[in-house]
């Protein structure tokens, strides 16, 4: 491991030097040889399902096909196409003295990410960090360890064909747990930590290492609907922000009602949907299917077709509900009340507050930002979707001609 | 200490919510404060000083008179003249589907400040705070205790003066060094730590602390002169950066020549402005008073008057010693090479990379930023000059009109 990470710093250094046009060949390259390797991809990935032993929705996450390595591929190519953010100056001005000061973009180094079973997750993660001219040290998950080694093994081809070094990214190389604790004691190999996981991992992470992380934490969402809410609009966006898709972090968890007019529609319209609905008291008098939600229920992440159902009193009752059980991640106000849209707005400390909207567009290519490696529900350095930008950071360049401070 | 973090998480929420006229008012109420209390303060310092077992530059540190307490004053209401950070809207743009996103700067919450004996810092600090919306428990050397808490009586005398919570600014109300131990562990009530002080503190900070903090790292800065350089502005420049201030973090501790024509000059002006000069070889055979540079001497911070001095191999050899010993704060070029120039401002990895131009101007000040808590050495949200900006973070505010996600 020690190996790995010293091997990682020093290409973090090229990389950093790294041109725009060489990082995109790489990348394209890379893609190239996710499409020439495909035979030995799928194989790989046949031998990690024969041993794993999963089912449902964890199963279909290992499984990879035609369709999904070509995805791969493109999700590279289209990283390619993103503007580079290194060298960037974000501002630039001069001082009365004549000192020319510039802050521009740089690398933030190594990234350090840890991921669970998900393959394709080596492709996306490495080709941002490469893209942001960063070295990545990848831990999957092991039941897609002979998946992700045959992907890593196209992005280092990628790296070479752009005579970049194959070291940039690197996949730690053994299934042995021991070797996230070492990863997490890696302080002076990598920068920042990227756990993608469920609230284990993160705990694990924010236990036992000293590296700062960009927490993903889970997205505990609320769609309040106020009572001057358009119902019909309230119908197509609950019924969206929680069902379009439950698995991903943007879905509705938990839905607050103003207006008691709203909330039989909104339940009825769920419980048709085939969702199971957790709800208080005001929700179970609307259909004898509404189950009770117990305490627990209101900080349950359930990423599955279940929600909790609350009557709310009024935006102050619901900013206090969120505030008090919501994970900072995604939440959405329905209203026609433009002050309330913009109060809730203010008063909701979370990274995304969407107005009239499914949170299901928590995603940083829906916010047009390109591909993401996560969404940060911290408030440090990056919050919202991390892509590219939110892989860097920045330095002063300051220019003189001999200037001395009096 | 928990009901402190109660009460200033509480106070945070209100802050963020404060006009920026609230937080100026409170701002300049306190500065007129402190211009009342002059007395109680400098009594209060007094008795400060009857007790501290200091001398020299520490005493110094801690001494306030008429002079200093009306500095003090007159930084309040610098800050207050400075733009609000809070609620500015970095970006906003619109997507295809209509929805409209805006990126908007909102205060990081709760903000821990330890620092050493100048009781000045309550004041700077703990305004810089109150004027990016954030709440601050801040904790100082214990030889100025007094006069901190004098200060602070000043600050929320301000806070009420604008109608808000006097909680917002907290000094931890006990020396007892166990307080910054059970600080460091507040990590549900504070969001941020800036440690301002040695590396023994920032040490501390590191290794007991889960909670981010700014790293304001020593300032192990070094100037390089290199061939081409103008010989009368690498001697005025030289001479600033080691010696106009010699305790502060912007100080230049090693002075790298790439010519010994450069060499001869540069080594004795420093011995006759009464600098300690210690050398490698070829500085020592300029002039018998220069001392042996000891392996330890390159990674010294000494905030004194004495400079390492070391004869390097053109640009690689300089950029290879900042990488070895560089904290990755100040570094300076001194060249007429434009090639030169550029490769040296791409390459050091510091804060803050200076061409023709002293190290001292390392000064958020100097960068007509305004005041500044410290300046971070770290990568990640803050680095170089910590202003009101960077105590600031961000969230995405997207306005929709019923859009869901496909």
């Amino acid at each position: 491991m020690d190996r790995l990470g010293r091997q990682a710093r020093a290409a973090a250094k090229q990389l950093a030097a790294a041109s725009t046009d060489a990082k995109n060949k790489a990348l394209r390259a890379a893609a190239e040889a996710l499409r020439a390797r495909r035979g030995e991809i799928l194989e790989a990935n046949r031998n990690d399902i024969a041993e794993a032993s999963l089912s449902g929705a964890m199963l279909d996450r290992l499984v990879l096909d035609d369709k999904r390595v070509e995805a791969m591929a493109r999700g590279l190519e289209e990283i390619a196409d993103l503007p580079d953010p290194v060298g960037e100056v974000l501002a630039r001005w001069s001082r009365p003295n004549g000192l020319d000061i510039a802050r521009v973009r740089v690398p933030l180094g190594v990234i350090g990410i840890i991921y669970e079973s998900r393959p394709n997750v080596t492709a996306e993660a490495g080709a941002l960090c490469l893209k942001s001219g960063n070295a990545a040290i990848l831990r999957g998950g092991s039941e897609s360890f002979r998946s992700s080694h045959a992907i890593m093994a196209c992005l280092q081809e990628g790296l070479r064909a752009a005579a970049l070094p194959a070291e940039a990214l690197q996949l730690v190389p053994t299934t042995d747990r021991a070797a996230v604790g070492i990863m997490l004691k890696m302080t002076e190999f990598i920068d920042v930590i990227v756990p993608r996981g469920g609230r284990s991992l993160i705990e694990r992470v924010k236990a036992e290492s000293r590296i700062p992380l960009f927490q993903h934490l889970e997205g505990l969402n609320h769609t309040f609907v106020e009572a001057s809410a358009d119902l019909a609009m309230a119908r197509s966006i609950v019924l969206n922000a929680k069902l379009r898709r439950t698995g991903v972090c943007g879905a509705t968890e938990t839905l607050l009602v103003e207006s008691k007019a709203h909330l039989a529609p909104l339940v009825t319209d769920l419980l048709e949907a085939g969702c199971e609905v957790r709800g208080d008291a005001a929700a179970q008098a609307v259909d004898p299917r509404v189950r009770p939600a117990s305490e627990e229920d209101w900080s349950t992440e359930y990423l599955d077709a279940v929600i909790s159902v609350k009557l709310v009193d009024g935006l102050e009752g619901a900013i206090a509900h969120i505030e008090r059980y919501g994970s900072h991640h995604t939440d959405a106000i329905i209203t026609e009340d433009a002050a309330k849209a913009e109060a809730f707005l203010a008063t909701v400390d979370s990274a995304i507050v969407l107005v009239n909207a499914s949170t299901q567009f928590a995603d940083g290519g829906e916010f047009g930002m390109g591909a993401e490696i996560g969404i940060s529900t911290g408030k440090l350095h990056a919050r919202g979707p991390v892509g590219v930008e939110q892989l860097t950071s920045f330095k002063y360049l300051v220019r003189g001609a001999g200037q001395v401070r009096p």
